[in-house]
């Protein structure tokens, strides 16, 4: 494995790790701009932006654009997140120059108005169809009511009011603003010569002009308020808690993963035992959020709405537990086998080595191997969870339920 | 890349891929036992037992087979097909002894009569879940319709009548006859020790006693019928074709893939432009299923059920043209990048790899390279597709349909 980095006068980085003997490639365009940077006003941007770009640009029809893909077997996605916005493609060695090619044409989308206008019926289609789905739904108020008027709390999906009443104009301003190249960086992973990857990005995006970009950082605990909505076409209860986290670039980053895994993984863990084991909840889990500054723990359960009481006493009783005792040794050692597997075999992939490589270099602005982060996880020990489980406050939390109509 | 290969003198085979620089290790049990090698009476048996193998042994209860696997972040699953039970996981290559090792022991279950009756109700379960998916359904009874008293027409499922009549008896029964080791392969790939993995197997499974296992492999055409049912809460027209195949042994097996991805591929295919693009099917699909011995093509369309005849008069277009004209060279270029391109990605992980190296010893008794794919591909030539064509014929073909009750 050997990594490269370059960063082009505007400000565009570019990073490779080359791998010679992987049979494939996968190139990203990773955009430091998400529904945190979005205003209220046009919330959802981010994410109808995104299915813009693959309307094409002035050289491709949103056709062709799909075509070019298509030919060449390139296995190729987007997805927008608060923070981000990856757009990213799998290919044979072979295709990996003009796939990197195709990619940076898109990065400057025509952006046409009738697109726009077809496209907003696909947007309003996609929210209706993840309001209609409790489990996202709960998440995506929670996140709400816990954010408060932090700009974490913006959905990225934006509302069907925000985005009816969006402008071509106003995602043409903030494309403008935020697709510039120094808010950008290019990855690829696997089996490429990196000189002819930096020659082809440099082609196509050396000339675009940098910009004044930035994000507003700013640490947040969380409102810690409790709220309940029904829903008549609910049938069981969703229930959503977020506690304060550590950021993306906190060094107890490594030991959050772990208390996640130990409270609240599918199988053998707290909740799993005292929750799952005995019937009460179908679904009880426990998930780190690292983000850009801040972070955020979120627990999700559904059960049926006559346990929900009781569920939350089960659960607010591991939380006190865990403060009074904390977590014991081969939780512990269980957990870091369980983090070092899915990290290592999702990074076996150049696909998957790319999303660490690219969020390593937006987070942290540096490279990490792969050892790197499993000797971090490795040195976590028993007392460095102990540590965090007081420094965030397991028993104060943000809880959102969503259940039917009690009469 | 390094292949081993050995079999035990009670038949049991073991293969292994090693590729040091992985960093994960895949092992999986083939057992060459399906719905094809069930009698009518007791239908369903494959896929319910492959459950109760992960209800444990004289040494494991179900609880400690979950957390044997999950103490090691094991990636672990199971299905059944008409013709395998396949049991897999992805491991650190630091576990991979022990989960070997596992597997072993799992492959001789108690099935106990109380996991039995209670593995019952998930199947019942299933089974109903999968009636109420249309897209299944209609492929499973087109099956069925295709393959009339072959037995490749039994559905791996199947009914809650077989399945409420089966008896614990009766799949021990079944389960002595077919899980013999000299009916199943023992596969390893990526990081791993070819005799560490070949003495562990031995030491639990050197014992095992051979058995008398075969299976009745003809050849069949299909029976060409036609059918339609009708169901109140469909709301789409489901339809299913199926049309003569050829076996995985075949060596036309790569004409025939490439033929699927012409005809009805997702984008760009003939049925894509046909039919997607012009909005008369929301999805249209032609796919390869090559068996053991036989074979088969099978397409699937959804539309309105006014369009329904529409979108068959343009099918039997498309057929007809084919037939006639072939395809065209250009066509067969942009398929074999695409069938090319998702074997390499597919074959990159060790857990991919693993199916391959597996299906590969089972069907044809053979080690084949990914290289050894990749020239097959390459090497087919256009007029290899339209003999393909002019073999199997295009025009004659099972049709089974499922909607709306019609008035």
């Amino acid at each position: 494995m050997q990594f490269k980095h370059k960063k082009l006068s505007n400000g565009l980085v570019l990073i490779g790790e080359i791998n010679p003997p992987a049979k494939s490639a996968a190139v990203g365009y990773f955009v430091r701009t998400g529904a945190r940077d979005e205003t209220l006003e046009i919330n959802g941007v981010s994410h109808y932006l995104e299915h813009m770009l693959f309307k094409g640009n002035d050289k491709l029809s949103a056709l062709e654009v799909n075509e070019a893909f298509d030919i060449r077997g390139a296995q190729f996605n987007a997805f927008t997140s608060e923070e981000q916005t990856v757009f990213y493609a799998a290919v044979l060695p072979e295709y990996l120059i003009e796939i990197t090619e195709l990619w940076a044409g898109l990065m400057r989308p025509a952006l046409r108005d009738d697109d726009f206008t077809i496209e907003k019926n696909v947007i309003k289609e996609e929210i209706a169809m993840y309001q209609d789905t409790p489990t996202f739904d709960v998440i995506d108020r929670c996140r709400s009511l816990h954010f408060g008027t932090h700009n974490c709390g913006q959905s990225v999906l934006g509302t069907v009011e925000t985005v009816d009443a969006l402008t071509a104009e106003q995602m043409r301003e903030y494309f403008g603003r935020r697709y510039a190249p120094n808010n950008m960086v290019v990855a690829c992973a696997g089996s490429f010569d990196w000189d002819r990857f930096c020659e082809t990005v440099e082609a196509v995006s050396g000339k675009w002009p940098a910009q004044e970009v930035g994000r507003t950082l700013t640490h947040f605990e969380g409102t810690k308020q409790k709220a309940r909505a029904e829903k008549a076409n609910v049938k069981r209860e969703h229930l959503c808690l977020m506690h304060t986290g550590v950021a993306a670039q906190d060094p107890r980053r490594f030991a959050a993963s772990l208390l996640s895994m130990i409270i609240g993984d599918d199988f053998g863990s707290r909740f799993y035992w005292d929750l799952v084991d005995k019937a009460l909840t179908e679904e009880a889990s426990m998930q780190f959020g690292p983000m850009d500054g801040t972070g955020m723990f979120y627990c999700y359960f559904r059960c049926g709405t006559s346990n929900a009481g009781k569920v939350m006493d089960i659960v607010q009783g591991i939380f006190r537990d865990l403060a009074a005792n904390g977590v014991r040794e081969d939780e512990v050692s269980k957990a870091q086998n369980k983090v070092l597997s899915a990290l290592v075999l999702k990074n076996e992939l150049p696909m998957g080595r790319l999303l660490d490589l690219g969020f390593n270099c937006m987070y942290l602005g540096e490279y990490r191997s792969i050892e790197q982060d499993v000797e971090a996880i490795k040195g976590v020990q028993v007392e460095d969870v102990n540590r965090l489980i007081r420094e965030i406050d397991l028993n104060s939390f943000t809880q959102y339920s969503l259940g039917p109509i009690v009469s």
